[in-house]
């Protein structure tokens, strides 16, 4: 097929749209691909819409390999099975709600889990009916809080989500596999550069889940991953605890004067100031144990403060203290939030004080307290003794104090040991391009989803959910090959094969170039030919480079002896060959 | 590709589903092609998507043949648009409406008219980049009062939308007959018998409007033809209106007792027995003007109480009403309207009485009073006195009573005359496939859409917007193409080229097979390989007969000769043949 730009519906921009905060929003927008209508609600234009469809054909041909069925759900969904799966309201506000004229509740679905269970529910009923994975490529919906970056954080989003259904432990982790490989061509094919980290289960309930990372200094993930193979988002990180210590032999905790640190800093210069040293030399933040006051909106709206005890070398990570009390929200403590809790001292709260346990299930407040992993038995911290300018030195986790429960929310750091002995993580950046995900049980048993086995007896199904974003994966790639001019496809998603620049007054190029386009497209490639009469070779060239199809051909001065020139958009390299040369390599590739 | 329904995502249905109500819903669940979500909102199994897919193939063909470039806008998008051209208020409950979390209203596109007007307002500027044919195949949303017919009218369906943009009336001429004749092409491709009529421009604005549609006694949709060529769907009749007849030498209205006549059988029978006899004869029903109260609700939520004027032979068609007073809503009065309006004496009504005109501009109650185009000046009348059990006879149109217009509102009837001379019209029911329609510039205009044209001038652009049901069109073929046993499917959108049936216990049949699915796949063909080791031919016979695909191959008894049977799923016919020679006429199509 060829396509001639003298008709074709384009029109590419000087300027950069005044909302474009990343490279791939900004090209993508400039060079015709993309037209935002709503904040993270995109059009798609002709060449966009080409690079969607050849990225569609890649997963669909991986989903075909490795043994998944195509299907396709509607956007707009009944609110029961959300409900059910109890999704309805745990997804907030990111969820687009609305109502029939009969006033019934429909949903915008941003995934579909609920409703693949029940559609194998309603057709499935034995053993022998498994292993099953099926998916649909579809528009999503996600009433994010700030939609960002173009495509990268969009409102309305295209993904392939599959969905696995299996009635052992092990057909799961085989599904599971098989999706993974599949992931891994599909990336592979794309050329895109990925990790593989494990990740949290978050709000989707379930076990093993892992997340597809292309590494980039502007992804919005944090990862670690140490020499020795540990990879995982800093979210499902898990810290490695040291052995306890026994209490004997510990001295008394002994509360003393301490005017003016409120702050770690000033804490750790009063204590080398006034305590006697420790064997390591100084007093550091490492000693101090730093407790802080979060605020957490459950599901039914009750709001309730907690306290988290973390080393004071450590910050707390919002993001990992989201995933630590999912599905409740989390936010600091606000001034109201004290005002109703005075037996908090500021500055100066610990667990512990003259009066007996401050925080805790047996303490005076009833406020639960949370500590860091670290915060083993027998470790001794200087802290807060919850009068104001006081503390505490030699206090001994689990002698003088307990918690209600230990959360993962510390910052993870450069150097940390990765739990499974791989040695230290380095930390990086990345983008989420995939994930694949156990749910396990979760789904089939709230939505009633149970075979018969072998045994004729009835088993619920163990499920799997595995989602790439299309159009994330599009953005990415843009993000990814371009220049200071343009776009600069890989060929296996560019919206034509080859693109034919025709220069010069007289028909000879123009006669050449449609001769060449007859052979070109006799071998099945999709041509772009800027054909356009009136257009300078200046704004062909700008165009094309803009446009970022990898493979030029040019016909311009050289046509009247039959030459054309061939040029390598990623590379820059021209070559000036005979015609039937440049046809000759465009099409054995 | 093979497709092994070993493995495949499939569940053929005994029973039919409870709430079908036509063959192709019936049919496309029970062989699992679909599958409901909610009313009206369906989910696409594996067989189902390969069918829509093939379909849309074959329209994607025919617009890129037509010139037209492929775009897709999201279903989501802001009010704004909608609301500059009227429909947000227009399309009343049918709009799925929502809020986002900051409270911006958004609908479901139930067609995407203004936001295709405001990409190429964006994008363009000179007449120079016109003419434009731009389209999509996409999911709509309309939120039906009543979804039913499965397919047929749902609240989610798919839909090729396309729209043309010209600067001159020439331009929009024949961009408009390009997609018609697409249309017409696709429709022979699937061989679908159509119709073009005539339709009535409605909620779009707009000036020339044609529908095809399929000729079925199960369409909802009445149109009319003549053996002329003439052609309209009865909202888009219009009435031959007769000569106006002198006033001169006619008789004074003269009021008459007629007690108990409310209805026009009793009020006929009454002229027969009480008045002269007419020259024809006798009184019929066509001599007397029987008023209809309506009422209408406008877009404002006002409520007016109208009467409408049609001779008495004539029933009202609600259909048209619902054009003529289009947007206002259209019902009976009620009770309560007639309690509001106590000068109507009901079963008596009419324009005069012996007071003065009681309907229109200059009468007693100010209630607007419009005719049938048949009520041309002159023509005398039999007709309510607006007393209860009087009448009047000798009432002259335009001489005692005048009307504020006249409306297209009574039933089309058998016989009727064509509006252009082309002889009486025939009425049939038919089925929607597709809409042509020229919009003018009513969209432009609303959201200022101009281009400069060759003299430097800005023009207001003008549009053509064109539609065919993707989803309704499948449904129909399914509606079409069946027998008792199940589907029939055209071989050009079925889902399989072949379907291959193998049976017998030993291997020899399933060896044979396979080695003619290889040949039948190498020459590029879609197959369906029934390879079911446990299901017996019973079943799968079963199977293959719902599932619809033409053209099947059976591989059993005679696979130790090399012998392999055709089927031909319409006609029946069985012919058994070497398995070469099978393959040879499967591939050679």
């Amino acid at each position: 097929m060829v396509t001639r730009l003298s008709h074709f519906f384009l029109r590419t921009l000087r300027e950069d749209p005044a909302d474009a905060e990343v490279t791939s929003h900004r090209l993508l927008v400039r060079a015709g691909y993309i037209r935002r209508q709503a904040p993270g609600v995109f059009a798609w234009l002709p060449l966009g819409l080409r690079v969607k469809a050849r990225l569609e054909t890649i997963i669909r041909e991986e989903m075909a390999a490795a043994g998944a069925y195509e299907v396709h759900f509607p956007a707009l969904l009944p609110r029961e099975p959300y409900e059910a799966s109890g999704r309805w309201e745990e997804y907030g506000d990111a969820l687009f709600r609305l109502k029939d004229r009969k006033g019934a509740d429909y949903l915008l679905a941003p995934t579909h889990e609920e409703v693949f269970t029940l559609l194998v529910k309603d057709l499935y009923s034995s053993y022998k009916d498994l292993p099953l994975t099926i998916y649909q490529i579809q528009d999503k919906y996600r009433d994010e809080a700030r939609p960002r970056a173009g495509l990268l954080r969009g409102r309305e989003f295209t993904m392939k989500d599959a969905y696995s259904f299996d009635y052992t432990d092990e057909g799961l982790d085989a599904s599971y596999q098989a999706q993974r490989d599949a992931y891994e061509r599909i990336f592979q094919r794309l050329g895109l550069e990925y990790v593989i980290v494990q990740a949290d289960a978050g709000a989707m309930g379930g076990s093993r889940s892992e997340e597809f990372l292309h590494p980039t200094p502007v992804g919005e993930d944090t990862f670690v991953r140490s020499e020795g193979g540990y990879a995982a988002n800093v979210e499902a990180f898990t810290t490695v605890a040291p052995d306890p210590i026994p209490f004997d032999g510990q001295p008394a905790p002994a509360i003393f004067d301490s005017p003016g640190t409120p702050t770690i800093q000033t804490l750790v210069d009063h204590a080398n100031a006034v305590l006697d040293k420790p064997a390591t030399g100084a007093w550091t933040a490492a000693h101090t144990l730093k407790n802080v006051v979060l605020a957490l909106t459950h599901l039914d709206g009750t709001r309730e403060v907690v306290v988290v005890g973390v080393p004071g070398d450590r910050d707390i990570d919002p993001k990992r203290a989201e995933v630590a009390f999912a599905p409740a929200e989390v936010e600091a403590a606000t001034d109201e939030d004290f005002e109703r809790h005075p037996l908090l001292v500021r500055g100066y709260i610990g667990p512990w004080s003259d009066t007996g346990p401050i925080l805790g299930e047996e303490s005076a407040t009833g406020i639960r307290y949370f500590l860091d992993p670290r915060v083993v038995d027998g470790t001794s911290w200087i802290t807060g003794a919850n009068q104001h300018e006081k503390h505490v030195h030699s206090l001994v986790a689990g002698r003088d104090f307990t918690a209600d429960g230990f959360v993962e929310v510390a910052a993870v750091r450069e150097g940390d040991p990765a739990p499974d002995g791989s040695g230290p993580v380095t930390l990086a950046r990345g983008m989420e391009i995939g994930h694949v995900f156990q749910l396990g049980r979760k789904y089939a048993e709230a939505l009633g989803l149970k075979v018969l086995d072998e045994n004729g007896k009835l088993v619920t199904v163990t499920m799997g959910s595995y989602g790439i974003g299309v159009t994330r994966i599009l953005a990415i790639i843009a993000e990814l090959f371009n220049d200071d001019r343009g776009l600069i496809w890989p060929e296996s998603v560019a919206p034509f094969d080859v693109h034919v620049v025709a220069t010069g007054k007289g028909a000879e190029a123009y006669d050449l170039a449609e001769s060449v386009i007859g052979e070109l497209e006799a071998a099945g490639l999709d041509v772009l030919f800027d054909d356009r009469p009136k257009a300078s070779p200046g704004v062909k060239f700008g165009d094309a480079e803009l446009i970022g199809v990898p493979r030029l051909l040019v016909v311009g001065r050289g046509a009247a002896d039959g030459e054309v020139e061939l040029w390598d958009r990623r590379s820059g390299e021209r070559e000036t060959v005979p015609a039937a040369d440049a046809v000759a390599r465009l099409t054995a590739r």
